[in-house]
This record gives C-alpha cells, structure tokens and sequence, in this order.
C-alpha cells in the first residue's frame, strides 16, 4: 500500500480571516512542509516548527505518523507548490505556489502539473493507491472549484466555525476576477484549475487520473478538499469507480454532505471515527472540539488501521506518543491552517 | 531502520573505456536516477531503462529492492548531483552533477552540499543509518579521493577486469589539474572532494559526519567508495565508531584490502556472501563471474536481511522476483557504470 501525500500552498491562505487567528503567513508557508517530515521521519526535521492550531490542536500529519508507525505503509510526498523548503524527499511535478485567486489565475501552470502528475500516476506499478493532501487555505479553493465546476457541494473547514460567510465572498470575488460564471468550466477542469484552484488540486487531479487509467484502485484520502479533486476527475471524464475515506469529524460537519457527494460523483465512501473523545490527550481532545478534522491523509490512515485489524486504543496511543515525542510546547508554533488544511 | 542512498553524477565517468563497454553516456546519466526508482517503487517508472551491463548483469538496486521486500526497511534518497529527471522523491542537499577531474575541480559546490548533508545528517531522528551510493564513475573518484588524502587503499571495480592503469592515469591527470601533491589534503577533506572528487562524496560525507555528531550510528554501505568516504570522516576528525557493510564480492577483489581498511580507518567490517553461485538466474550469475560486485546499498541490504533472520535463500528467490518483473530484455538498456558503480 502506498499513501501518496501532495504538499502544497496557495496564496489564497492569506487573506485575513480565512485561517485560525493568530498565526503568521510566515509559519503557515512551513506547514506543508512540516506536515511531509512528520510523515517521513516521525517529527519535523528541517526546523522545530510543529504545525499547531492556537488552542493546541495538533497537526493531522501526528495521526497519519501514528497509523503508519502500525501499519507500516510506504509513503511518497509530491512537492505539489511547497513555498519553504523541507528535507522530506519530494517528487517533483513542476508545481509552483498558487497565487490568491481574489486577484488572478490561481494557477497558471495547472496543465502542465496536471499532465506531468498524471504520467507518474500512470506509470506508479501499485495495485493501489491512497492520496492525500497538506495545503492551508485548500477548502477555499474546493469551495471556488465546485462553483465553477457547477458542483453543488458544501465545503468543510479546520475551525469549529466555518467562515462560509467570508469563503462565499473570497468565491465570488475568484469568479470575478477570472471572469467565470458558476458552472461555466463544467466541461473543463483543469482550466477550471488554473483560474480558482490551487496547485494540490493539479497535482491530485492529475495523479489520480493516470492512475485510473492504467488499473489503478485510488481512494480520495481527506475530506472535502478531495471531493472537489473528485468533481474534477469525474469532470475529466473518467467513470472508473472511485472512493473516498475520511473521518467522522468531517462527516458530522453541517456545511458537508456525504450522501450527496457520493450519489453525485459515484464514491464509495469509508468514515472512520477514531474514537477520540475516549481520549483527553490535548492531540485529541481539539479534534473532538471540532478542529481540524481531516488532512494529510487521515481519513485514509484511520481506514487503513481498520483494515489492518489495529485497534482504536491502539491507535489512540500512538498518536499519544507520536505527539508528546515531538518538539516541546515552548517550540511549537501557531498554525492558522483553514479548512481542512 | 533507515537506508539512505546518495544518487548522482560526474563528468569523470564518461571518460573512454573507464566504464564497461557499449552503452552510452547518455544511458549512464540515466542510471543512479533508475536505481532509486527501482528501490523506491520495486522498477523504473520514468523511462523504460533497466540499468544493466552489457552481459545482462543487472544493477544491485534489484538486489537492495529484493531485501526490502523482505525487510521492510525505509529508504529515503538523496539527490546527491543527478543529471537525470527521477520520479522517485528526493532530499535536496543542492548538489550538482560533478565536473570531469582530469580538466577541472570535479565539486565546485562540495562545501556547500557536504554543510547542507551534514545539518541534514544531524538533524534525523533515526538512532541508525544505512548509507549507500549510485554514482556511474565512483571508485575512480574514490581512488583520486584517496590519493588526495594520503590513504594507501586500493579501490575496486564493477568490471571482472578492473582498468587501474587507466584509472592510475585519470588520477595523476586529476591531481594535476587541481595541482595537488599525493596526501596534500589530508588535513583538508572537504577542499579534496571539491578538488578530484564526485558529489556523492560530498554527500554521504557530510550525512556520516552530521549523523555521528548527533549519536546515531551509522553503516556505511557498499564498497571501496565508502571506504573513500570513510577516510574523508575521519580526516574531518570524527573518531566515532563507523561501520562498512559489504559483499563477498568486493572482498574478494583482489585490488582490495578490507583488512586494511578495517586498521586504518577504525572501520567495523561486515561482509556478506548471498551465495549466488548457488542460483543460475541471470540476476546472480554475472555477480559470480566478478561484475558489479556492490551498489546502491548492496552489501548493507544483504546484512539487513541477515539481522534480520531472512535466509539466503529467500534473498535469492525475491530478487529472481524482482528482477523478472523488470522490463523485458528488449526494453533492457546497456549500463557502463563503472567501478562499484
């Protein structure tokens, strides 16, 4: 099994408001980037940057270590538009870091990203596949995505108050700005891409689509960031059967709809419930909160524990020890991730 | 338990008849980058290129891949001056491939790259590393390495017959060029590699130093070029304990002298005969006849599989596996590594 993770960033992360308060541009830039050597190593490596939300909910990157530390799946990370260097080992896509989709083309080299990560998912000798993403700011440019693709889905967010109000505006304004009219690119995803997504959608949208082609099972890991990337795929014309895993804290969002985006986009949908609120461990006790709730591939981790017969209490104390081995509070910075991440 | 591998490139490599006959240049350049894939993803996925030897002996990277597959062991490459594009992730050290010695300093960036390993080395959490290399050209950079330090070690050869009249002419031509006296560096390892050696010197270098400042042990893992690498750790002044793991292979070249190696420079020695004289698979038998002999980690992967209570045997059947499941001969490429590779 192998877990594909895109790390990217947007521009569209920064504008005040979108993400948790408190945090700078600055850190948010190094999430991705952490987010990859949690994955890799077990802790970040580069820097002692432990990507955090203010209240101390920790990255999902801790959770998706854990079940690996279990499970033990081989991990690949595409640098799909990372904005600070990191000293996980990247496959490189030609991404760059999408720009602020309020002002212009969100990502002007969506087909080339689009196409290069789509002959390395053709090409990967996997039987299957997971994929999942680390990009702040992502449920805002699902949001515009689905808009311009004429998808009727809600997006989720990492707060526990989504700020659908300001995304709406941040859409609009997206539309405007590429002048776009809702649905318009229903036929053409990936210039629905380049105009009002980021350059994780490209990278997974493609990914994802070479790797239906040439027989490969690929299941969506993360919440409803990867149902806009399935509103792509689907868009791009592939009717291969698709799932998608993710957790309960996603499904119990009000702004998200399980069942329509299954019955919409023909996904076979997996919700895990890793049972945290059996746990007051502070790298738990936010996500029962309602932070977070997805990213860096979690849903598809905790399915995968599942399948492997890994216990919830099992998982639940290795997050516990995944997390406490990681820098201490005094090193750990803000986190302003928004949506999903 | 993790395996690095330090993947590149030098200009010193296509110099006539240092490399087996037949294959191009431009099918060199392409090999260290298919050796990491082949470990990464179990086959090439970029290109259809198999590195092998003109007499279908394929590259160790099916070997180290076969232990994995038993073992389970991490693997994380370092693009350690590739000139070649790679689909498989890699660590950015900033290495560029290395300039042909005989006419100019082979690393101009050998400062920059060993700095960046090393911080990189440091920084792991892993209590211990395996270290190995891909470099078509290495151990005639490793023999002008060792001439620059003032280490009397001879170097080997993937070829049965090793040309060490040529590779002693290259080596006096380097010397020369960078107008260094025989044992004049010793004193300054870095400005040696920078001088007559190759990228992946710099690279594996500053990892071993790094890793060892940090406490974590580490095995170098392949032949006489690691036993360059060796010298140059500890003409950096490391005295820590370091240890080399390789084949029966190198051992028994005669050109080389691990008991020597063992005094000189304070090495743990492990040696492993996979007993490939007991198969008659093509994947071993040009192995036995004296081609290739270690690479791409061979000689740590076949001690792995050792600790790890995997029987030869087994070992000898995964690699028939993997080695099948390459492309067929006609996609197959000629492969003019030289030396260890």
């Amino acid at each position: 099994m192998r877990v594909v993770l895109a790390a990217g960033t947007t521009e569209t992360a920064t504008i005040d408001g979108i993400s948790a308060a408190g945090a700078s541009p600055e850190l948010m830039t190094h999430t991705p980037a952490m987010d990859a050597e949690i994955l890799i190593y077990g802790e970040p490596v580069s820097s002692d940057l432990v990507p955090v939300s203010p209240t101390g909910c920790p990255t999902p990157a801790v959770i998706t270590r854990a079940v690996r530390e279990q499970v033990g799946f081989d991990v690949t990370v595409i640098d799909a538009g990372l904005a600070a260097e990191t000293d996980a080992p990247t496959v490189a896509v030609g991404a760059k870091p999408g720009r602020d989709i309020r002002k212009e083309h969100g990502v002007p080299s969506a087909r080339a990203t689009f196409d290069r990560a789509r002959a390395f998912g053709r090409s990967l000798p996997d039987d299957e596949l997971f994929v999942g993403e680390t990009i702040p700011g992502g449920t805002t440019t699902a949001a515009a995505l689905l808009r311009a693709l004429g998808t009727a889905l809600g997006v989720s967010s990492s707060l526990p108050e989504n700020p659908l109000a300001l995304k709406e505006q941040v859409v609009s304004a997206a539309l405007d700005a590429s002048a776009i009219a809702p649905g318009e690119m229903a036929d053409s995803p990936v210039a629905a891409i380049d105009a009002v997504g980021d350059p994780v959608q490209a990278t997974v949208a493609g990914l994802t689509v070479g790797a239906l082609e040439s027989g490969t099972e690929v299941t969506l890991a993360g919440g409803t960031q990867l149902v806009a990337t399935a509103a792509l795929v689907r868009a791009f014309g592939i009717e291969k059967s698709l799932s998608l895993a993710t957790t309960s804290f996603v499904a119990a969002d009000p702004a998200v709809d399980l069942d329509a985006a299954r019955a919409t986009l023909s996904l076979d949908v997996t919700v895990t419930d890793p049972g945290f609120e059996r746990s007051e461990h502070v790298a738990m006790a936010r996500y029962v909160a309602g932070e977070a709730k997805e990213g860096v591939a979690m849903g598809g981790a905790l399915a995968l524990a599942a399948q492997g017969g890994v216990s919830p209490e099992a998982v639940r104390a290795q997050i516990a020890t995944v997390h406490d081995r990681l820098a201490p509070p005094s090193k750990v910075a803000g986190d302003d991730t928004e949506g999903e991440r």
